[in-house]
């Protein structure tokens, strides 16, 4: 869409969602549901563009009810006019809820909402029969709408620039916990927070995956690994870094060359058609040939949007075609205990005809 | 306990919750179950001491299991060698769990695991009853044990000492996002971040109880409501209080000095035996005979501990007795639209016989 198209859909108040949430709807249909409930915060912003934290959406029938409560009723008729919506107290199971005339006996809901909730949902639709459809929504999700695209790239250049002035600010002495925080700071002052927790890695620590930054001290002549993700407008980037030193351990300086051809042969392999498994297979089997396939004991990645993890899954065996629009990471690593970790993460969308890295930093 | 006796559990590894995790297990007994399975990470916690993001915790027929995978299962055993440590694997669905020769049948769950966990859940134990044990667990947890009232009063006077760095730090010319990514900075710097969003509201933005801090900037001259949580050794503090002008309205003057006196006969009459609904009672009805009392439009407060909300619920018609070692937020508030608002909030811990105020900020 131009950005003159963008500019007066935005101006007469349309959904900027309303492709997905008229898929969504017609997935409802297609499955014979009277009606979906959708309650998960990222899943009614990615179908109509409100970010919520006490709604939900009733979805059937050609029609779309926003529910939510006094506190924010006024603020969402103001900025999406384009929905009708209602008092959230009326989920309350006391009386049973209606979509105009029809009766509502099979509900689509998130198998993602808790027990209670569902139970909730049992007393507002009490002969209604429950049909899981988080599938359904996080689907439409994994393709990315143009201005995610650009919310998306927008994340990633932050993430970039505050990657830059962290190693600026890097110094030996500093502990994890104090790089940690430099990265925390900047992501405060310059975007909306940490998409997740920062990790930071020196040395050894680097071989756990999922090592907590603690008062572990840099003495400057040992590598860094870093993962850092910046929140911007709502959107989430991800990437994975390394410091590596002037003179690395020769096992270091291999491992590196290895992950970092492994990412490249993802990237240069990803296109739409083909399954997240067979992406995941690339780097895999790369490293695999090369001794280190044991020592890749996670998933090549994962897409980002709202949430810092989305579909597509890229792992072993998943069956997902990748479509232009979808993002995904590709984050090969190699750890080994006690000794050293290396994961190098870029973020890319699939393009008609390959994929575009975002993430621009230099590995 | 003393704190040589503190010292010497510590030492010899014994569970600084075995009180709780022995009373959780009594109450399962007492329903007549076999075992209760407990995801939450914060119930968890609090019945082990052990803080990991992909637990669950197996406990009936005097037994105790707590499952998780590689990446966890190392640390767990050496920070809490009481427990029994097993592969999270198992709990695959693909063959029943038993506890010791125990057929498993009749078993407790968290209401507030999602509906997709329930499913797997009823996977491994195919022929089970499930009932929902999650009140339990969190009515256990409102009595705090002294290591977590002790841990909780650290969080509180850190929160105090970022206040009175952050009043020092506010000038006029700030905007409210200014405001709070000051004291978001101290609370990165000096303890694990903040317990939940920082609340910052200028002039007229206190009315709407649920404020995001924007750009409007405070010229110095208008009130601001802050409300602000840090976490210390995980646990939360939870403290609400307000810059008043040189030269205020007489209303928000008046309005002020309500919220003030309500938040002191609160504090004044809070003690063990009386209910939580009767707690509330006391700030409400003062308020009401002032005519403010629709102007109160939440509850009066909430427990503090791991999670910023638990129990008990300072509500209207809350039937929880208090209890020595629950801690209790006594915040109430006035909110006049498009006016004014003032909420006052203190943490506090039911003693004996009365309270103890743990926030010592002005007020």
């Amino acid at each position: 869409m131009s950005n003159n198209r963008k500019a007066k859909r935005a101006a007469s108040g349309v959904n900027p969602f309303a492709d997905r949430l008229a898929a969504f709807a017609a997935k409802v249909e297609g499955r014979g549901l009277d009606a979906a409930v959708v309650f998960g915060q990222s899943n009614i912003r990615c179908l109509t563009g409100v970010d919520c934290d006490n709604a939900y959406l009733l979805v059937g029938g050609g029609k779309v009810v926003f529910y939510t409560d006094f506190r924010y009723s006024p603020a969402v008729r103001r900025t999406a006019p384009w929905l009708k919506v209602d008092d959230i107290k009326k989920l309350n199971g006391k009386r049973p809820l209606r979509l105009g005339s029809m009766k509502l006996e099979k509900i689509g809901y998130e198998s993602s909402i808790t027990c209670a909730r569902l139970q909730t949902l049992k007393k507002v639709f009490p002969k209604a029969r429950f049909t899981d459809i988080l599938g359904d929504v996080t689907d439409l999700r994994a393709v990315k709408t143009q201005g995610e695209v650009a919310a998306i790239r927008a994340a990633v250049k932050l993430n970039d620039e505050i990657w830059a002035k962290a190693m600026a600010a890097f110094r030996p002495g500093m502990t994890e916990r104090d790089m940690a925080r430099v990265i925390k700071h900047m992501m405060i002052d310059l975007g909306e927070g940490e998409a997740f927790e920062t990790i930071v890695c020196v040395g050894r620590n680097a071989a756990e995956c999922h090592h907590v930054p603690d008062d572990t001290v840099w003495n400057g002549r040992e590598p860094v690994l870093v993962d850092m993700g910046v929140r911007l407008g709502g959107y989430c980037s991800d990437m994975t870094r390394n410091i590596v030193p002037e003179r690395p351990s020769p096992l270091y300086k291999k491992v590196y060359a290895l992950v970092l051809e492994a990412n490249r042969r993802a990237i240069a392999a990803a296109k739409p058609g083909m399954t997240a498994g067979d992406l995941d297979k690339v780097a895999r089997s790369f490293l695999e040939r090369n001794g280190f396939g044991k020592a890749f004991g996670h998933s090549l990645g994962h897409g980002v949007g709202v949430d810092i993890h989305e579909k597509p899954a890229a792992a072993k065996g998943s069956k997902t075609k990748l479509e232009p629009g979808m993002t995904v990471t590709i984050e090969p690593g190699v750890y080994l205990e006690g000794n050293l970790g290396v994961r190098i993460e870029d973020l890319v969308v699939i393009t008609e005809d390959g994929c575009e890295v975002l993430s621009a930093s230099g590995k």
